[in-house]
């Protein structure tokens, strides 16, 4: 059924460098809309979504009837002329002149997800199939550009890549929300909630590193804030205070933020993101103390008292005085984890520093300042209780050429979120797991 | 006891922008020389060595004797003028005008990792701080390049990163080498081996899809290419055949050492490494098919037979034949994992295709075509006593729109070991996960 000449194979997304010409594009059937006697078949291939038109004048009579036969998701190789049309979704179409069928998806079988409403257990249980569609097509495209503009960001700025371990033999910021792995029966470990204790031994070692990998934490948490394996980049300086996380944080979030809204346009046009949103994101970002940050709370009437942790609701509510990522910075030691680095103005509260993004994303970063002393560390993790025995090498680095240092990380899938504007984490990553959640 | 005016901090690796002025570094003492009543304080800071003099008679005594006096790894920072100096490592040096010390390393508990030989586990158990020493340093910033390249390479060829779940329910190639996580006592999941599986989900949506993060196998393994937790590179294409995989396997590969001979040959240096090895990498990579692999082994005196796999005796052997990367092909389908796709005249054997690096350093990447007919996945499944219920979201990218595809992985660990030079991977990662390893 093929056309006399096979043409070169061309991507979607390069047909506005082939109109005139004659090519082949090897897809899937997305859509199909009949109009009398033309049929215009929408192929997806990956890179993009092209509209085809078969003409039942200019076809023969078998090619004609196959293409309005396709049914969704069956696999096709189209061939035709590429030409400009302006009504076509994306600006191009394909006069289709022939077609080869992979595999047409059976009427008795249909591909289960159709244009109409499905609910979000159904689609979550099809996940494999629903990364098909335009939506998640263009939150996963948009999650690629931004870990690709996090480690061009420190890849252009001196800093090395040095990832840290998955398996850990102590934990980072507690154990209650650890996963324990049986390792060889001889062992157990866990898996990594920070890369951050490695990160400040391998700091002293090449002054600025980051790692970038997935981190899990096991928390009985349904808000769609929550996933129990995400991904987390940490950057960690050595010779650096607060101010210097500052900065760096800074500047990182506007540099991704940028660079979504540079390379990934189209897509946030089809979540129908408002992106003067993301276009207001620039320096400087707005910086107010734990402090005052209590005091708007309590204004707006939240019950919040000065000593514990903001709550989601507070942090929706905290970002509607601004229209930009804002910074919070010394936070009551007693919330905060036993490395960060004491005021010295006011011991009770530490050298901390989270990002909130707008619109209600809450926290995006957490850092801060590190204690660089020797005598300081060992007394907050005798306080903390920690076992000293599984910290003697982090100890180590306060013995052997101490400096102050910093460093923050910054969660991925909320990231995405809220550049996409989504209302839940779980579908900016292609395979979410949750607290109920680990398949496919 | 500072200089008298603050000069800029500089990274050593721009000492050459800076020749003439007055800068401070701030860093460790790494070693120091002494001649007469000239001191040479050798000073690291992450991006390089810088050697600063310190003359007696420039200085005032007390900053004179506190050079003098300082300890291996005690943090410092110094300040005076650059100047170039051929004969000084890396061809600069630094005046040292001031210097600050943040801590003094006492003699009484000094830097345990001294310029003379230790032993490995001496060394394994002080990771923490190996990691600061020249040759450590060199291997991890060329791990580094590695890794940028790989993703450069992709992102700079149509590729969509998708990553792949760590928490997988099910296995990728057999159950015996999984580490196993209890998921809050509810569920039971296991970490994953591999995103294949994944990848094929994402290329059925994207195209040309890769992953790229950390994977792990419960083998109890000893050997000098084995780690527990490794990191991998996994592309997936729809629409593709093994001689895709294979030309993309072959670019990828030539792509990555070319990257590296660029931007780290003073690190190649530092490891002494042949780099005529590595600028022997270039396309096209000789090819054999397994059957002749068995020919010309069992000619070297090898006892293997036909229908089982090589050891790494084989694969040590088998690279004597030639200069470069080389590829084995068409492997028995009974060695293999059930989804490989069996070659169509030859249905023994399947379209798989192992990468081998010259040298004797063994695969680096294993890949080839996949199933894609339905019938035929559900027989292989069944002939492996696969859980098919664990499948079922695999099968369904059989059933909609199945089309040929195919990709590989490249283990990140095996691949610096080789392009380095060196014995054992457990050089190639920051902190090396083994058997009997998962300390510091």
């Amino acid at each position: 059924m093929a056309a006399p000449s096979v043409p070169p194979r061309i991507a979607i997304a390069d047909a506005s460098r082939h109109v005139g010409e004659r090519v082949r594009i090897a897809g899937w059937l997305y859509n199909l809309r009949e109009s009398g006697k033309i049929v215009f078949p929408l192929v997806r291939d990956g890179t993009g979504i092209l509209q085809c038109v078969a003409m039942k004048n200019a076809l023969p009579a078998e090619v004609f009837q196959t293409v309005r036969d396709l049914t969704q998701e069956s696999s096709i190789v189209v061939s035709g002329k590429v030409r400009a049309e302006p009504r076509a979704p994306g600006g191009y179409e394909l006069e289709l002149d022939g077609i080869e069928v992979i595999q047409r998806v059976p009427e008795s079988d249909p591909y289960p997800i159709t244009p109409k409403e499905h609910g979000i257990e159904f689609l979550m249980d099809r996940r494999h199939l629903w990364l098909r569609s335009r939506r998640q097509h263009a939150i996963l495209r948009i999650r690629h550009e931004v870990v690709r503009a996090v480690r061009d960001y420190f890849d252009s700025h001196g800093f090395t890549l040095v990832d840290t371990p998955i398996f850990t033999p102590s934990a980072c910021e507690g154990t209650t929300t650890l996963f324990e792995v049986n390792y060889f029966d001889h062992d157990k470990v866990y898996l990594t909630q920070s890369g951050q204790l490695y990160n400040e031994a391998t700091a002293m070692a090449f002054g600025k590193v980051y790692c970038f990998g997935p981190t899990f934490r096991a928390e009985r948490s349904k808000t769609r804030r929550h996933l129990t394996e995400f991904w987390m980049v940490e950057p960690e300086m050595a010779y650096a205070t607060l101010d210097d996380v500052k900065q760096v944080a800074e500047e990182l979030v506007c540099y991704v933020v940028q660079r979504v809204l540079e390379n990934r346009r189209p897509e946030l046009a089809v979540l129908e993101r408002d992106v003067s949103k993301l276009e207001n994101v620039k320096p400087p970002f707005p910086q107010i103390s734990y402090d005052e940050a209590v005091r708007r709370l309590q204004a707006k009437g939240s019950p919040i008292q000065w000593g514990t942790d903001f709550g989601g609701t507070d942090e929706t509510l905290l970002s509607e005085d601004f229209d930009r990522p804002f910074m919070v910075d010394r936070f009551p030691a007693a919330i905060k984890a036993f490395y960060m680095q004491p005021d010295p103005e006011r011991p009770e509260v530490v050298l901390g520093v989270d990002v909130l993004a707008p619109e209600g994303y809450g926290e995006i970063i957490g850092g801060g300042q590190r204690i660089h002393d020797l005598e300081l560390l060992l007394r907050r993790i005798e306080e903390h209780k920690l076992p000293r025995e599984a910290f003697e090498w982090y100890i180590d680095l306060r013995k052997y050429g101490t400096v102050p240092h910093g460093g923050f990380g910054m969660g991925i899938e909320r990231c995405v979120a809220w550049i996409c504007g989504l209302d839940h984490v779980r579908e900016t990553i292609a395979f979410p797991r949750m607290l109920y959640r680990t398949r496919p």
